[in-house]
């Protein structure tokens, strides 16, 4: 537990995820099968909720987000979440948005890497989750919708028409977004929207191996990497200079970068603190 | 016709350009073959009074931009532009390169879709003018050709050292523009400044079909998507997420969001209103 | 030497570099071969005031950047930097970090085109110093490892947390920047890392006759298109697209513009003349 928590207690049970912790990784299962893992408003304000809770707890040191069945994560629900809103008056609807809005600002804003582990559809609200993520591993059977347009909605959800441009370029991400077409895992690792392309049925493995070694490692240096990538994309290089400055001189004077310095000169691995 | 049309009439004719519209498509075409549809003063001026006026008219959902001839277009007329232009004082040639901007501005600011049918030469202005588009088709015939460092001038003209790193990454984006070499449709296909390449000889064809589709879809979610592609490149991602929350509860109040969800439910194809 | 040139005089002996000028190419080789060219301190102090130095000439049209030896450069050195960085207090460790970033800065900003000639290793500031050039040439040899998590620091180091998304994507650099595993000159290739690969030892060559032809070319154009590339990765299109308007009224006022109209008038190839 972080020095810095105050009156709030943890949340105790998390009823619309399914939150495993072990070894300095999280792994946070979508685990509705039945309904291809489709979001719900609970679903949405536990990943927020959840997000900015671990964000506190120095123990977390990689997240894995990952679908249980047959895919990924469907999106929104089309009855839970399409048809709902239908009913909402202006200001719930802003709500609504804003808060899928939160649960990406919480991805790009945790300090710990989040792994999305993809098989099978990653569409709508799914396909920008694993999009907000620092590193998307999947297996064949990914392909990712981007499906906004196809409901009748814009193809600038949850920061996504913000995100792929600056994943995939602006031409890829404008016909991604616009025709909301599926791209498969191959042409999504050719553009770069996958980052390691696994054997059918190993995206998870693959995942929690990944995860397992980022939390074996530096973990202030990973978060400040995290952190610098998501600014540095709003800022002015003279800014960002200043800004990689800092922070280099900070981490030079914390314990892992000493432990390197002893262990290459002792030629032993170091022992990561993570501080 | 809009509804927030005041007293100037639209043009009858244009004489610089050839314009039809036919089922919600706009089919441009630059049509001076002889030249290679070399661009003169008044095509320049035509293709920015032209696309403000289809802004304002509710029927245009796609435009499709092609060149008559042996290929797309070749720039500026060596003669009619770069000779007329070795004769204008500081404040005509400031004039000339502002409107050259604002063809680029209306092409990226326009309620709806661009598609830039190429096949043979987009060189100089042609290749920035299929660079703006939202869309890029091209056949195997089709090259790019930021020219602009080999007639003496900055690469960055009308807009390309913006785009063009946004769109291929700095480092293709500076070897184009610095080199002004010609970019051949496989490389172009490759690094992601042509979105599709057809068979030979069928841009054209497969443009008006990607056109009509786009035509016949949700234009109110065509236009904000690339409404928010166009303003979040230049905006920080929490403003870009407060966008897309407000421009995706907007949406949620339209016709179309609920004719999607009645269609859904009664297992039906949505008819679109675009609005 | 420029006529805006005051009372400092030029450096007569970089102790750090190896410094060549010939034909408006300079050379600059780092060559402590033994040491896989680490740098240390003086050799990036030397690199800033080289810059500087050779920005205020008007004699270099083009540089180029290389290693001797066996690699192009290994990084900070692990004694001379490393170690010595652990016995810094507050303010050296930050003045020192600014001064790589000033190196940076300078690649970025000085007036004419940068070529790295990579060959073997480029790792740590290495691969940044790689990074900041305008074009990368390699042969396949090459390797860039963006290592500083490995040393416990931040990935963002020197600005690669800025400028590697713009080059390769937002994934591609996490990736990098995160996990500090080697990117082979193919994989560099192909996600745009590398704009030109060479056959096997063949990089320097390469990379000299690109130097040649770009400072044999219009200077002027090369200089302005880098400035535009540099700047406007940090504007807005509306701004982006007067700065270009302005820079091409100017340059339409040039020798080198009224140099091609002639040349092409006569069919004769144009003498540059980079004003």
């Amino acid at each position: 537990m972080s020095s810095f928590t105050g009156s709030a207690a943890p949340t105790p049970r998390w009823r619309h995820l399914r939150v495993d912790l072990a070894a300095g990784v999280a792994t946070v299962t979508l685990a509705r099968p039945r309904k291809l893992n489709a979001l719900t408003f609970g679903a949405y304000a536990d990943l927020r909720d959840l997000l900015a809770e671990l964000s506190r707890e120095r123990a977390v040191r990689a997240l894995v987000l990952t679908g249980e069945g047959r895919g990924f994560c469907s999106g929104g629900d089309v009855d839970e979440i399409i048809g709902a809103t239908l009913s909402l008056d202006t200001a719930r609807l802003l709500d609504f948005n804003r808060m899928t809005g939160q649960v990406v600002r919480a991805i790009r804003g945790c300090p710990f890497p989040v792994i999305a582990a993809v098989h099978g559809v990653a569409a709508g609200a799914g396909a920008v989750l694993a999009l907000a993520a620092d590193f998307r591993v999947a297996d064949p059977s990914a392909r990712f919708v981007f499906l906004f347009t196809r409901v009748g909605l814009s193809g600038g959800d949850m920061g996504a028409a913000y995100l792929l441009p600056r994943v995939v370029g602006l031409g890829h991400a404008t016909r991604l977004l616009m025709l909301g077409e599926p791209v498969h895992a191959p042409e999504a690792e050719r553009i770069g929207l996958v980052g390691e392309l696994t054997e059918e049925g190993r995206a998870d493995e693959r995942a929690q191996t990944l995860a397992r070694r980022l939390a074996a490692g530096p973990a202030l240096a990973h978060a400040q990497t995290k952190a610098l990538l998501t600014a540095e994309l709003d800022m002015p290089l003279a800014a960002a200079l200043e800004l990689d400055a800092a922070t280099q001189a900070l981490l030079m004077t914390g314990e892992d970068y000493r432990e390197f310095h002893e262990a290459f000169t002792a030629k032993r691995p170091p022992k990561w603190q993570g501080r």
